[in-house]
Formats: structure tokens, sequence, C-alpha cells
């Protein structure tokens, strides 16, 4: 029931759907996008480990970056798995425009915690949305794999969320809609490359 | 007794003991040290997350580094918490000659790969040598954190060591000599700033 609500709350937080044409081209493009996901939970350890660094006065923030990047990192380790498991090569590809996409209206200075944090809780909300997209349309296997992540997805969301609220001086809900409002344009509008968080590719 | 074989295995490993002067430099320094002990941890984990960037192609490597980095951040958590405890504000202090003593001898191109592998061997034979050297000089409740350390690092130390063997194409004994004498040279010479992983200072 709790988790259920946490969904529901997430799915409200979200601009919008995953496009109906990138949940197909994501299952043309399974092994690509298996890469992708071993590669974005990689940088999700990493960018949570930045923070760690940046940010050394804020136990709270310390302690839940530091699960986080472990959280993420055991995700690695099985995404990588699965890779193995089915025959596909593991290699470096090129980062999709999402993540840089949204960094590039980060404020400076202290706001830029503020900000980071909520483009957190968007990557991590939109990476829940679409494992829940794919589920139907996966092999047995997969389906399950991607359904023991998204509650941990849906848990990471909430502690980025929660620790911008903690941290904010003052409201952020505009702060919040305007990242809303650029998040729905890189979900929705065509897109060049194919990846986990990309919008449709239409060449 | 498979424990004590790696300990006996690990101290063979080493050039030499921690010396006396640093023993008691650290218990008289007890709280920088637990600040510093907070940031190797954080700064282990961070290579290792390196390292998955570097070497994509190597699924062993990637799989260890990862389980490696997963600990040390959970180390990480369990410091921060120590630290809190015995109020002690966590914050940023500069890294210690040590790490970049020994890596600033490493070799470029395919061999970059065996040296960084040998180098973590020393960093965390060493860091599991010092736990062993403070244990006795500790109150209880710290001496029994310790201990519980001293067993995983000893295995990260193992690690490292099995993964240098695993992809060297030729032996590397001739290389493990060349750094131990590099790491004799930072444990038992002067410094200037006491750190985990310094030598003793002498000022």
């Amino acid at each position: 029931m709790k988790n259920l609500d946490l969904l529901d709350e997430m799915y409200q937080f979200l601009p919008c759907p995953t496009p109906a044409l990138w949940v197909e081209q994501a299952i043309e493009n399974l092994d690509l996008l298996l890469i992708d996901h071993a590669q974005c939970e990689k940088k999700a350890a990493s960018n949570a480990m930045n923070l760690m660094y940046r940010y050394v006065d804020r136990p709270d923030l310390l302690k839940k970056m530091s699960q986080l990047a472990r959280e993420e990192l055991l995700h690695f380790e099985q995404v990588v798995g699965i890779l193995q498991d089915r025959g596909i090569k593991y290699e470096h590809i090129s980062a999709s425009r999402y993540a840089l996409g949204l960094r590039q209206h980060m404020r400076k200075g202290d706001d830029a915690l503020i900000d980071v944090l909520i483009i957190g809780a968007f990557i991590e909300a939109r990476s829940c949305e679409r494992f829940m997209a794919l589920i139907p349309h996966l092999d047995e296997a997969l389906a399950k794999y991607y359904r023991s992540l998204v509650r941990s997805e849906g848990r990471h969301y909430r502690d980025y969320l929660d620790l911008a609220l903690q941290y904010a001086k003052s409201p952020i809900d505009d702060r919040i809609a305007f990242f809303a409002g650029i998040e729905k344009e890189l979900i929705e509008s065509n897109d060049d490359t194919f990846r986990f968080h990309s919008g449709p590719v239409v060449e």
C-alpha cells in the first residue's frame, strides 16, 4: 500500500508519461537499452558520490547519497551480469542529451545544491516510470528484475526530493515546475540517438 | 584459520611494519585520524569507480571493483556515524603524500592497469596493517569496529593483487618489489602532516 502511494505520487511528480514510440523502440533495441541501463546505474552512483565530495558538511546528505550509491552499484553489477548471461558486450556508449539537458539550467552558489537534488529526483522518477512502462513488454526474467528495481528507484526519487525540501530556505515548487517543463521537452521531443533516457528517435 | 593465513600473507606482502611513533601520534590525534579515515573510505570507493570507467571491457574487474566500492561506502557511512556520535565535525582535509607518492611511478599504456592494481593492493594492505596496529591502543568500541574492518580490507588487498596477476602478461614480482621500496620510504620517512597513511611527523 505504501509502495503504491509512492508510485502514485511519483507519477504526479513527472510532467508526462513516456511516449509509446520510445517504448516500441526500447523493445527493438533491447541490447542497447541494457548497455545504457548499466551505464546509467554507474553514473547514478558517481553523481551521488560527487555530492559526497561537494557537501561534506551535510551528514544527512552524506548518508543518503552513500546508501543510494551502494544500491546503484549493486544494480550495476546485476545488469552487467544480465549482459553477460545474454552474451551482450558491455561497452562505453555516448551519453544521452537528457541529464546534461537538465543540468545546464542549474543555478550557481547555494542554489546549485537545491537544483541538483531536484534534477536527481526527476532522473530517478523517470527511470522508475520507464521500468514500469517496459515491464509488460519484456521477457519474464527481465520483467521480474525490473519489477524489483521499481521499489528502490522510487525510494531514490523520494530521497532526492526530501533532501531538496530539507535544505531549501524557501519553497521550491516553482523550481520543480521549471525543471518539469525542461524534462517534459526532453522526454517528448524527437531525439537523435536512442538511450534509456532519450526522447523517441525520429530520423 | 583462513583469515589468519590471509593476514600472515598480507604482513609478508608489506615491506615494513608501521613505525611505533606513528601509532603514538595516531592515538594523540584520534579525531584527525577518524576524519581522515572517513575520507580514505570515500576515496577508496572513488578510485574503484574510476577503474570501472576506464576498463569497461573487463567483467571481473567491474564486478570486484563495484563490490569493493560498495563495501568502502558502507565503511564511510559507519565512520561518519562514529564521528557524529563522538561530536567530531567531518570536514575536508588535505590528502597525505602517500597515494600520490605511489601513483607518480605508474607506467603508461597497458602497464598502467597492472600498476594501479598493485598500488591498490599496497594501500589496502597498509590500511589493514594500521588497523591491527591501532586496535590494542583504542577504546573498546573503536577497537571492536576496527577489528571488523580488518577482514574486509584484507580481502580487498587480495582482490587487487589477484586482478593484477590475472591481467598481467608476464610475472609481476619485480613490479611488486619496486612499489614495495617506494611504499617503505613513504611509511618510514618523516612526514610533514599526520594522516591515516602518513609517515611519522617530525617537526
